[in-house]
């Protein structure tokens, strides 16, 4: 007869043990379908157990339908069909996945996390805890807690003159969590967005089923013929400083690009993501500033300034589309953790992000003014064209090679470097120029900067 | 002559203060198209300030746009288009928008907070941003922190007996961003979803773009002929405890359901949301614990049992799976903070998560003999049938009574009671029964049991 050691159950139920012994050889096909169980009263005997715990076990097997019970004859083993254990190699032991570290990464903008001040975000962080525990666990509404859009709304008021209010301010865990909330908010609609242009954008207008059309660029930014022709309802740009191209779309083409929304219906995405680090000469007012029409979605994140890891962003959205938001995206949580955005308003309304946006601002501008004097210093100064226009935390150089984009990739890529190039951010064929660096200066801090001058000068000499 | 009064510029540079009262009067129409500005000699002299600042404004207000510089002849306001004012009303000042506040809810379960031990993530939060303070600021890798999902692998090894190792793990910003992550992965594919089913989970597939199926369940759950008639490649799914049903998939069904995948090449994600908290009798295998084939995903969160304002969840991918994975959504940033992610590593692989989960089983089991016992000695005892399969945390109440659903739901909203109905989960019209309430009793400890049943006694009666 079966047998069962009962003095291993270690602390759980008598019938509990008994009946996970007896699926546990089910499931496993030790025990084949069809086969009789032992009766409850022998089996209890067997075991040394009362009857009613035999009972309790073939109850809960019967229940879940791994045993069947035939009136009059007894509990039999259901015939469970075992799926194939040979498709599915199993899980091989842990370890972190390797990834790439480069020595030097000129693709992504990372300022030295030694400039944030990590002491005072920690000493929030325990302030919050203290005298209000339950702010960890206690949902916020829909759109954000109200204190970190009102420290938002107050922030942009004060340093970017919009008219703002918190009720028009939603927050997301990063701009491609936004992105993907505005693609349900257009829903139906094409979305224009810049080509060459930022590919995350795209992929996550495409992978959420939106109709996703890339517009070329002029000298000036979109350029509204083009956008006219493609029939979007929706532009997303960024007009202070577009990523990888650097343009500054000036006042005229941003009141026509505002004239094609406003005479269409559609909406204008204000994407402006390092407007915070445009330091010299002061940044044009904003789309979303000029806009009388409600025709402007203004948004941004904590990415650039504070740290991607942070996972936080905002949307602006102007009053006429809060009905449709509330309709189609009004049931979905807040994606960004609770404690977090008590950190973070207190952060912004205690004026400590103020301050550390103006560290911030004067190294990137120190940073900048030295990476241009290197490169123009470097042995490779005669061969390279730096168009410069003086905002955010990259610039295009034009570098005179006859090597095309892939040649310099795998050269720099065996030293350790990442590179950008401005045909990696074009959506057709031939959408940009080859031999345009993209140079993200951020990270060119200290001996950084001498690192990249002599990678630079290996690659493109 | 213009004139300001360059006194109020408050620290700015001359010429920017100059060039932002300039710019200001532009865009405001003060100054209309076409009107000369004053000879930067005159004005300069007229302003009381240097030629060279009169210069650099005007420089700025051409850069942008704003003015035309017209060779010798001078500047002239450029022709800005301006938006009409009268489309958008202007922001209401702030106030925090009202929420309705329930004296009671049944709809959603909310343990106390009090279980949880703040002080324990408050310390480890303390002790992350000491011993290494750029955790809050590092980036980690796309599919989270690699302790983190070691320490969730390692949970589901040793409670769920999952053999999974930490490159399977991906995650996510809570369920909903996990569901639109996997609309993105199966983009092309119909899904079906359990009717009476969780809406959210229809919601983001739907919003996603992706097709969304629903399918009736029968007594078992979902009903395998109607599975196969849908046409659905992907099959979402809470065998262990199904909302709002309570129904338990038992084992012959989900060797079903696992066939199904195997024979269609499909796949089932296993939405195992609230199998924590099932305290008795123990829970069956999950799907992906018998699933040989790699054809399920397993998805949880830690909503219902830390709080859904952590915002962290995460899917078991199974290895065939992982390269469509990268693929497709690889360019995703985590969308969880780094900074939570090191903390709840520490909370799980520290122990503290088990022993949080041993104090909330035994609450929540205490918690639903007593909701049991005050309903069936209620003075509406005689009214109610009560459904209770004895897992998670909440039951079907069947009320015997000529009121429609909608008539209940008003008398109870004018009571401060919010109640779920069965029929409120259901895709089609008529997809579920009227008169039976979904009873979520997480949050009835203590008084708030009798005021629930008073509340019940007034709406049923």
């Amino acid at each position: 007869m079966l047998t069962y050691d009962l003095t291993e159950r270690a602390g759980a139920p008598l019938y509990e043990y008994l009946y996970r012994c007896l699926r546990r050889d089910i499931l496993s096909g030790k025990l084949a379908a069809g086969e009789r169980l032992p009766g409850r009263r022998s089996f209890a005997e067997h075991l040394g157990v009362s009857p009613v715990t035999v009972d309790a076990a073939y109850s809960q097997l019967v229940a879940e339908g791994c045993v069947e019970a035939r009136p009059r004859r007894g509990y039999f083993v259901a015939a469970l069909a075992l799926p194939d254990a040979a498709a599915e190699p199993p899980p091989t032991p842990g370890r972190p996945e390797p990834e790439r570290r480069w020595r030097l990464d000129l693709r992504s903008n990372r300022v030295d996390a030694s400039l944030f001040p990590v002491g005072t975000w920690a000493k929030l962080t325990r302030r919050v805890l203290s005298e209000d525990p339950e702010a960890l666990l206690r949902s916020v509404p829909h759109q954000g807690l109200y204190e970190l859009r009102e420290a938002i709304a107050g922030y942009l008021r004060g340093y970017k003159g919009l008219s703002v209010r918190a009720g028009q301010v939603v927050l997301g865990a990063g701009a491609e969590f936004l992105y993907l909330m505005l693609a349900q908010l257009f829903r139906g609609a094409a979305l224009a967005v810049e080509d060459p242009g930022y590919p995350q954008i795209r992929r996550c207008y495409l992978g959420s089923g939106a109709e996703c059309i890339p517009v070329a660029l002029d000298a000036q930014g979109v350029d509204p013929a083009a956008l006219r022709a493609s029939g979007a309802a929706v532009l997303h740009i960024s007009p202070a400083h577009q990523y990888p191209t650097g343009l500054v779309t000036p006042m005229p083409r941003r009141q026509e690009l505002l004239h094609w929304a406003e005479s269409n219906g559609g909406y204008i995405i204000e994407d402006d993501y390092d407007s915070e680090l445009a330091f010299t000469p002061r940044p044009l007012p904003t789309l979303s500033g000029i806009d009388r029409a409600g025709r402007v979605i203004y948004m941004n994140t904590f990415s650039q300034t504070i740290a991607p890891g942070l996972r936080a962003g905002f949307l602006v959205l102007p009053e006429r589309l809060l009905p449709l938001w509330r309709e189609r995206l009004g049931f979905y949580s807040s994606a960004v953790p609770s404690l977090e955005q008590h950190v973070l308003a207190r952060f912004i309304s205690g004026g400590f992000y103020e301050r550390h946006l103006a560290r911030l601002r004067k190294t990137c501008r120190e940073r900048r003014v030295a990476v241009l004097a290197a490169f123009r210093a470097s042995a490779f100064a005669g061969r390279i064209d730096i168009r410069e226009p003086g905002a955010g935390l990259h610039f295009l150089m034009r570098v005179d090679t006859a090597l095309a984009d892939e040649e310099l990739r795998a050269r720099a890529e065996a030293r350790g470097v990442r590179l950008a190039f401005l045909s990696d951010y074009a959506a057709r064929p031939g959408g940009a120029p080859e031999h345009v660096l993209v140079i993200n200066y951020a990270g060119l801090g200290g001996e950084k900067l001498g690192e990249a001058v002599e990678a630079l000068e290996g690659i493109i000499n």
